[in-house]
């Protein structure tokens, strides 16, 4: 936990009385002392800091925070994500990854080689997954919680509701083990917004390809190495920040 | 498991015998029947395929294979590994995802933030961490085991054995969230080998990091965000992965 997290409505006057793991977080973990400050942000809102106004350091725990949140969040990451809905025990760890590593929105959608049983998972509850973003959030100090959206129906997700959003972005890129395309010939630009779509353990189906590419997606492939889910998602979203980061034009 | 990896002293005659979780994998996963071919490689060596000459479907599960071993194993990846010994659960999940992106040499080291207790993990002996590089090459297709040293100090480590392997690299980084330079300058080039350093939870200390510049290692970070040690190894490995596939020079 590199930051406290809070909602806007725990705060009152200026100040944030805590008796949660977070209490214990600073109790223990940090070892702070009354006086110390600590790192505090809102969830979608300011960051700063946390005096300690008192406290109280054995079960039940307690600290009292006198907040000054002067910085603003971060800025809105510059990638979205399309994913096939993966094992739970797995998308808890993807959830968190990819808020720490940063992302806009997380589409959780079905495909052919999603297995039914995993859309009965409670992680899919709000209140289940937003637990997971939060620890990504306090992991990379941020405070800007990604919107989750869940699509339980493949057509129409790709055919209705894609298109309105395809104006968002400049990048639209598959990973396709087989795909032809390298992600450094993809991008070729550090502006505009990428969507990346990471399909199931097995791969998309060449009907959810085609679908794809009908709404202008370009197949990239990471390499001859085949990768589980939860690694390409992490080695995808690095490499295209790494791409975002060259200055451009290349010498190709 | 994409490939059925098997040692070559299992091999009589250009035949392989499976009885254990690689036959039930062929008979209960790819429900592939007699006569089919699989992917089969072998540890440490060339890589083709195998027809079923001969199966028992149920318990005790038993799979006959022709072998033909035309390919050679992929080729050494260019990236070894220096990482602070992390809590072993942890360390599980890296050495399979990291075999799986493709590491030549895992040094694993001692730093003052590694907790004392990791030393004493099972997973350190080479039959426990042998079989998540096993996982990594199934996955990713490969046969070429990474080899994993250990260093329970890092001075010796550092200061004595290090200087021997130096000269193998033409980019020695360290990742370090306070560092200044960024991967994109400090990764130039698309030959040469490369190894990349990466510290505990909670960071190299000022001493180690000192130890390690005095050896020639460039301090790069991955950006404002902290991530954790498993998130941080997959993204360096592929930021790296990815500024070496541009063509070079790039216009800067």
């Amino acid at each position: 936990m590199n930051i406290i997290l809070a909602e806007a409505a725990e705060v009152v006057a200026g100040r944030l009385a805590l008796t949660d793991r977070r209490a214990e977080h600073i109790v223990k973990v940090l070892r702070s002392e009354t006086g110390d400050r600590v790192r505090v942000g809102l969830i979608n809102g300011q960051r700063g800091f946390g005096t300690i106004g008192g406290m109280q350091r054995k079960y039940p725990f307690m600290v009292e925070l006198h907040l000054e949140l002067n910085e603003p969040p971060g800025e809105l990451p510059p990638i979205d994500l399309i994913l096939a809905l993966p094992r739970p025990i797995m998308l808890k760890r993807i959830l968190s990854q990819v808020t720490a590593l940063g992302v806009g929105t997380i589409h959780l959608i079905n495909a052919n080689r999603v297995e039914k049983s995993f859309w009965e998972a409670g992680l899919l509850q709000p209140d289940e997954y937003r637990s997971h973003l939060l620890q990504g959030l306090e992991q990379a100090v941020d405070t800007r919680l990604p919107d989750v959206r869940i699509h339980p129906k493949f057509k129409p997700f790709i055919e209705d509701e894609f298109p309105a959003l395809a104006g968002n972005y400049r990048y639209l890129l598959l990973a396709d083990p087989a795909g032809r395309q390298r992600l450094s010939d993809a991008v070729t630009g550090n502006t505009g917004r990428i969507v990346l779509a990471v399909g199931p353990e097995g791969g998309w189906v060449a009907d959810e390809i085609e679908k794809f590419q009908e709404q202008g997606f370009c197949c990239c492939t990471l390499g001859e190495r085949i990768l589980k889910v939860d690694t390409a998602v992490i080695a995808l979203h690095a490499r295209i920040t790494a791409l975002r980061e060259l200055e451009y034009p290349l010498a190709l």
